[in-house]
């Protein structure tokens, strides 16, 4: 074997210290960390446990789903997510995955597999009549999600939004959509027959009162995920994706070779966590979120997001004072969406052009760093709060609790 | 919200001790650990880079690919699986994954659109009709990635195997197969079209000559997957991921919404992992795959895989030593499939239950802990040597080299 003359460390690296300066990174949805998620990942690094059925390490899944169970009562979820009630075991549950990706993923699997019963597919032979609906302004993972699962990338309905519902999904432009579909004999299958909540980054704003009306309605939903290694301070990867009935994703996702029965699977009594995701083998992932969750507590969590929320409104402030620029999208989160507005003789065109230029401009300074999008044909900037993102020891005069609480703590 | 009055974690923890217990759990493949995937672990931990784009961390790419190409080079696969080569960039390449059930969606995923170019397909309409095969001791979670991609389990075709080829595929029995489901109408799409090879478990033994041979014709398939955190000292996940050509997975994979779009990506001279995976996050598994190959080089890889053999057919030699056992499939690696034999009267059922009555009793004693499974109607125990797991320090006393190599060293 050949010697290889890339020496590729030192030339990528001033760039990357660039990308990941903490304090002036506002480029994409922030990827928060803290001690305890870090404390949390390394003792899992160190056990390497897999958890792949219940028996193969009770303790692994029993704490993936108890805290699991903690962020439920964090977010006021339906107690039809939780794995334990007050009343014992539900149908519903969760699962921590890796993306939000991944818990599209297996959630349209369990729709069309839903979808051809219903229909009384042969085999597979009905996938090419299912249809799938999502916002046009819906991110770009989901519709690779629905590739995967093999739907028809022509039954992937983009519902086309505006400034009209500040861009969000329009419930009359879905269902004209949706009638036309069922008109035409396809299936609906996603959305509909299954609904989908993806809250990756918004949902843990929800934790705190305030922001909670943002999942009303989540009681009539099928699914809901949300990303904590986005805004709730745990490093990735951890994307905590609940269903109300298990059964829906295990129907697809079960595997029972030989050599993984045993007592306890077949006692129906416990949670095989491979049953509901993507591969056999899974890292401990719930030990980094019990971290967070038991280290902070309910108070430090939601003091942490509205402190982002604030820097937000703070900068959304500064942008609405000055005549130069616009904010493009209502701010609801710590995400502005601006640009200079077109004004003088200045086209809509000519707009995107400056507004290019000034984020290549300020990107190369290497004192800030934005991205950009396209919302209703405009060229916008992203502000991205992400305070909290290296500042590990942000919490660290919280105590950890002993253990054994089964309700998460309401404050340290 | 009411109180929880579970206590998972005092009536788990017992069970798990006896699972864990690193000295004597034989049930499983391997996971081995080091400290040097400990410490990879931690600092991508406390970075917590999102790779997704070059662009986004040049640095944690341009790392995972060198690790990547490294161990290529140590399994000498050959250079079109390589990123980079002694003439450039090639058309092959390499990601990192969690497990292997993402590296055989993803490879399905692409054979199968593949296929339905090649059919000339209206969308999906043509899925119903590919069909793909894999050995019947294929790992169960290759029949669930195909339904994930959307085959009909109707076309899912398992090659029965038996003692005469050592339980491996028959290239006579598969070809026969495929030749009826061709002349059939259907469309062969993977093991065929594509080839893909799973050596998660066996692919760390190959970096030692003696078992390269195992290898031998991978430079005619498409792909190969291995998985370093099964058997080469690395913490969960980390399953690695060779193409020969990258584009069939891009072709399948890629997003490119416009708040990604960035020069480098757009230059065509760099690697996007995103598009190489299931979802755009991912963690930065690049760096303790780095680190382990950086801290104990190839001389102290291989003794490692070669101790564990050594106890594994050391364990062989007292089975076939003992007239009342027999092993079930010839030992490859460090795995020794065996059963009590029937003798006398006894008949292979009533073995099957004295073998099931041997493990639930080993097991049940806490000293030590199988799995069975069972091969050609036969209930099998199985002794996986992992005597690794858990032995962090095992190779403390290997010193760090410095950075800047590219070549990765053959010994400490």
């Amino acid at each position: 074997m050949g010697s290889l003359d890339t020496n590729p460390m030192s030339s990528a690296l001033p760039n990357d210290k660039a990308a990941f300066e903490p304090l002036n990174f506002f480029a994409f949805f922030p990827s928060t960390n803290s001690a305890a998620a870090i404390a949390g990942d390394l003792i899992a690094s160190a056990m390497n446990t897999v958890g792949f059925t219940w028996q193969a390490s009770p303790a692994a899944t029993e704490m993936e789903v108890l805290a699991l169970d903690w962020l439920a009562q964090l977010l006021r979820l339906p107690t039809t997510f939780m794995n334990r009630t007050n009343t014992g075991r539900g149908t519903g549950g969760g699962v921590i995955l890796g993306t939000t990706s991944e818990a599209m993923l297996v959630t349209l699997v369990a729709a069309r597999d839903a979808a051809l019963r219903r229909t009384g597919s042969v085999g597979v032979s009905d996938i090419p009549r299912l249809t799938v609906y999502a916002a046009d302004q819906t991110h770009s993972t989901f519709f690779k999600a629905c590739r995967l699962a093999g739907f028809d990338p022509a039954n992937i309905r983009s519902i086309p939004t505006g400034s009209e519902t500040s861009y969000g999904l329009d419930p009359a432009k879905l269902l004209e959509v949706m009638q036309a579909d069922a008109d035409a004999g396809l299936v609906t299958t996603y959305v509909c027959a299954t609904v989908h909540v993806d809250a990756a980054y918004a949902g843990s704003a929800c934790i705190c009162p305030e922001f909670r009306h943002h999942l009303d309605g989540v009681e009539r939903v099928d699914s809901i995920s949300m990303s904590p290694h986005k805004w709730l301070l745990t490093c990735l990867d951890c994307t905590c994706l609940y269903v109300r009935d298990a059964h829906r994703l295990s129907d697809s996702l079960e595997t029972n070779p030989e050599y993984l029965k045993n007592d306890a699977t077949d006692s129906g009594e416990v949670t095989d966590l491979k049953d509901m995701q993507v591969g056999v083998g899974r890292r401990f992932r719930g030990l980094k979120l019990w971290m967070v969750m038991r280290t902070y507590g309910t108070a430090k969590l939601q003091e942490h997001i509205r402190s982002d929320v604030a820097i937000a409104k703070m900068f959304e402030d500064f942008v609405r004072a000055d005549d130069r620029f616009e904010v493009v999208v209502p701010r609801n989160f710590a995400l502005v969406c601006f640009r200079i507005k077109a004004s003088g003789a200045m086209t809509e065109k000519d707009a995107d052009e400056v507004n290019r230029v000034l984020m290549e401009n300020l990107n190369k300074t290497g004192k800030a760093y934005l991205a950009h999008t396209v919302v209703g044909d405009k060229f916008v900037l992203r502000f991205a709060v992400v305070a909290a993102r290296g500042e590990t020891c942000r919490f660290q005069d919280a105590r950890p609790k002993p253990l054994g609480h089964s309700v998460f703590p309401t404050s340290c």
